[in-house]
């Protein structure tokens, strides 16, 4: 009994037995076997956020990302559009090119010299004879959109199509934030030692957040993440009545602006999983901020719009925080079974000067915080399921509704992809 | 055939192949498969050391202690009572308490502050709904026994019922020393780099301390642990002869205060594997340290027996040495296929003072040198199963008796949970 | 499509699926499975590189070496003859002789004193009983062979006897270099971050030599490993015309003085892959060092022949270059799927002294300079092809066919150990 959770038994009897409303087996988190198969099913064949446009703002700017045991570049090429590629050479499957940010004319592999336009054809291919079909050795390209200024890609030929509708949503939702020309003022990578999909369960609820985040408290209103109505003190009831009221406010005011933020949810039944709404900021109601007041000056999209709240938006590895004076755009990559990439991007205007228009200190304290915190979390949750003593827990129906649908999508995915026996 | 012994073959077909009088088949110490099976039906289903009772001294005191990829916390609740639970939260899983000591009130997950009484009951879940049945998501207990000071955990929940035998044999031997009284004057971890068995083949023979462990061999009579009789120098079979007359001397003096020194076996055949006998320490004959003298002033229970010897005790994964004025108790934990946690603790007097009436260097000097000695050992003896060149060798029917019979065991209880094939 | 890459089907399918002129499919490259099956089929089945005669001059001399899991001891007898064992003592398995170099009367197992004779006799195993048959625990011989000074291990049973090709062939080219007397002036480890077949390809080819090996491309003709023909410009049809000519010249001269130059290779169809040929070296032609100037004043073999070139062998895991003034040995070992120790010593006359005869700077300074691109192309190489992204790539019939000759080669040898299915 005990020795079943750490069998080699195929991940079907393991997808079969996840229980609804309950965390998943074991083995599904702890796995080299789960491990790989996430790398195939949801890192390679699904959207998943792969970065920003304005990452690559000029033709020539490259950009190379890791995702699992694979790897893509990112570019702008000469007709100023946005491309991917697998990041690996026609011939001999060397790397092309080396993880970050690069600017270069063509791509040429270090090995040898094998050099290709940045629209993919291979330019130029030495000693490998004048009849060389050079055609047929273009890179082989990866899936790539770009919904509001945010790249999704998809590793796979035959991506799902349900990211139009990622884009029929968020489209407008981003418009006015004009993310295509921001900036990125900081990048941050944290090593969580847990999977990935307990850093996405962490992320999905905030039921751990009073306790556990006192600084991203300030900004946040937990009662937007779920409670239990009847479990409320008389003064947590004051609070999330005067909530309610205060989305009723803001919400007529949102309408009159024409800034959308009812909640869209799109996750089981989807290939692409994604939620949005328009959250209100609390406090001073700015922005996630050490005192909720807006940290930049010159504002996304150039018009202040400082009660518009956080344009909240969640993926299957990925989640952001879109506000009227910053944005904050998160991502999580697979780099093991025990062990994810969590890479923070803050983003302002382009024209946001540091030192002037922002203190960069003082706009990334509370996500570099929060990040520390979820770390440390994620490690407890990783441990905790890989122990013997282990069985999948209740979620609460309040407050982890959205882990639920998170792990039913997953099972429903995996069995997508053939996974289920 | 080199291959074989690197092969995935079910265990069974190594457990099979194990040939009477000698050592392991390689993949049985080195492969994964194995190490799982080990956590699993060694180490989840046997009783097995996992620290003293003295470790909690009071109602809140806790230890949190890792077996393999599991966790278990080990407490006193507030009526006194010892308890074990697996270190595992209810809800999603997370680990409950941090390795090591802490004292608590109560136990709360630090993730979302599910909050567990000292006797497992669930007395706080917020946010999980009104009609939450928390009784049913009481910690998942595992079960203690404390013999004679000593504290002993199975994970399963179908413990072998033969610890009442170790207990029947060790209560009264272990009782003069009252070790639920003592105190841990010292602790020290060393991870040696080889299989956990390894680690204990090496501690259940003497056969390497002449040569090995200079400083133990002061206070040891290898000739305890088995010799050739017919290999002996004419100056080995005189010492030999003066032991055998020395034991019967002291077996006397012990009979006469009714201190049980004869040795029991409980080996082959039984779940719960010891052996135990009162041996004499060599040189001025006090306790293991580089005199060979007491290196406490105040004995152990406050009673000073200067010529009771060692109280040896060997189990599945521990040994120990009590003696009169001192105790050293080791313990096994295994780390992965081929690295184990060696956790030692130099037990004195609750009130004995450091400085006062022991110098620690003194105290800790034998078992230091020697643990040194034996994770060098264990290593060379790691890499030489892992060699394509090894093949399971004859053990010595002089001085590696214990060592066949444990390897038998092993054999057994694998066969008994269901490896066999 | 893009998890089959990393399946855990048997690595049959993988060998089945290799296509001539490309590169091998990924798995073969990066998983665990392949790595054991190459330890066992190419490793401890074939004959590989182990060290130098001259590693052992004196009787007493040991080396140990590790290959993948296992360890050999190569020593010099007393009678002066070289043998070599596996480095397991036949009691227990432990390590008999750390990594290196050693001086010894016996062997002597730091576990439990068993001694060995140099000729692998157990001449003393205490507390084995009177009776115990030691004639059953000689130590496990390795076969050994000393090709001109160069030394070649089979840790089988049942070595390739095509061995005897490799000696008749290559004792004459050497015998002129009296390796067996020379002496190693620096050895160097090197980790590659790759497979050691990404290794070995990468040292069969030259196509990569002129943008990443500047230093080393001073005294190499690239073109002496291929070159496409209807590729070259005018300049580098012209050079290779001259080289051509040059050869015809240096043939003539080489002939004259009967020195063996003509390509001989030995590849596909044979299990001991090798291949020779005496090239020509570039710029001033003396031999491998910055200025393509001999580098030792007192030549191998004591006599100078400046213009007889390198004498180059490729073998299985290694590959060499003699020159008149020293040599340069290379040997491969695999640590892991993506880890490679190479092994590179450098040797002199053993009269050469350092400082008069030679600048060791100056000696070593082109092939440390060449290791380390290399280590970084392979671990270049080693990410590419275990990326989602990667096909086995087509190689250059001009500059790669000894790649699909080795890699065809590796199949077959694959496919013959019985790992085809």
């Amino acid at each position: 009994m005990l020795m079943e959770h750490r069998t080699r038994d195929g991940l079907g009897a393991w997808l079969a037995a996840r229980r609804p409303g309950h965390s998943l087996p074991a083995p599904l988190y702890t796995s080299e076997d789960a491990w790989l198969a996430d790398c195939d099913a949801i890192f390679s064949r699904h959207w998943v956020a792969v970065g920003l446009a304005c990452d690559v703002e000029e033709a020539g700017d490259v950009i190379a990302l890791d995702i699992g045991p694979s790897s893509i570049v990112i570019l702008r090429d000469e007709e100023d559009r946005l491309r991917a590629f697998h990041n690996v050479c026609s011939h001999r499957g060397a790397r092309l090119v080396p993880p970050g940010r690069s600017v270069v004319g063509k791509l040429v592999c270090p090995y040898h010299q094998w050099t290709y336009d940045l629209d993919g054809a291979l330019a130029l291919a030495p000693h490998m004879g004048v009849d060389f079909p050079r055609g047929l050795h273009h890179l082989k390209p990866v899936a790539l959109r770009d919904v509001g200024g945010i790249l999704y890609a998809c590793l796979s030929d035959d991506p799902p199509d349900d990211i139009d509708e990622l884009a029929r949503v968020m489209e407008p939702r981003l418009a006015p934030y004009d993310l295509r020309n921001a900036r990125v003022a900081h990048e941050q990578d944290v090593i969580e030692a847990g999977n990935w999909k307990l850093t996405m369960e962490n992320n999905r609820e905030c039921y751990h957040c009073a306790s556990k985040h006192p600084q991203l408290s300030l900004s946040f209103h937990a009662a937007d993440f779920g409670y239990d109505p009847d479990g409320l003190s008389d003064g947590e009831r004051a609070e999330s009545d005067a909530l309610a009221e205060a989305y009723r406010r803001h919400g007529a005011h949102w309408d009159a602006e024409g800034l959308p933020h009812a909640a869209v949810e799109h996750t089981v039944g989807w290939p692409t999983n994604f939620r949005t709404q328009r959250l209100i900021i609390a406090g001073l109601g700015e922005s996630q901020t050490p005192d909720t007041r807006a940290a930049v000056t010159l504002p996304l999209g150039g018009q202040d719009r400082p009660w518009s709240g956080d344009m909240h938006l969640w993926g299957i590895n990925s989640w952001n925080h879109v506000m009227s004076d910053h944005a904050v755009v998160f991502a999580a990559y697979p780099l093991g079974p025990d062990r994810t990439l969590v890479r923070t991007k803050w983003l302002v205007h382009r024209d946001a000067v540091e030192g002037e228009d922002y203190d960069l200190d003082n706009l990334t304290a509370v996500w570099r915080a929060t990040n520390a915190e979820d770390a440390h979390l994620v490690a407890l949750a990783h441990r905790g399921v890989a122990s013997a003593g282990y069985r999948p827990g209740p979620y609460s129906r309040f407050t982890e509704r959205a882990l639920d649908e998170f792990s039913t999508w997953y099972v429903d995915r995996m069995t997508a992809h053939g996974y289920a026996g």
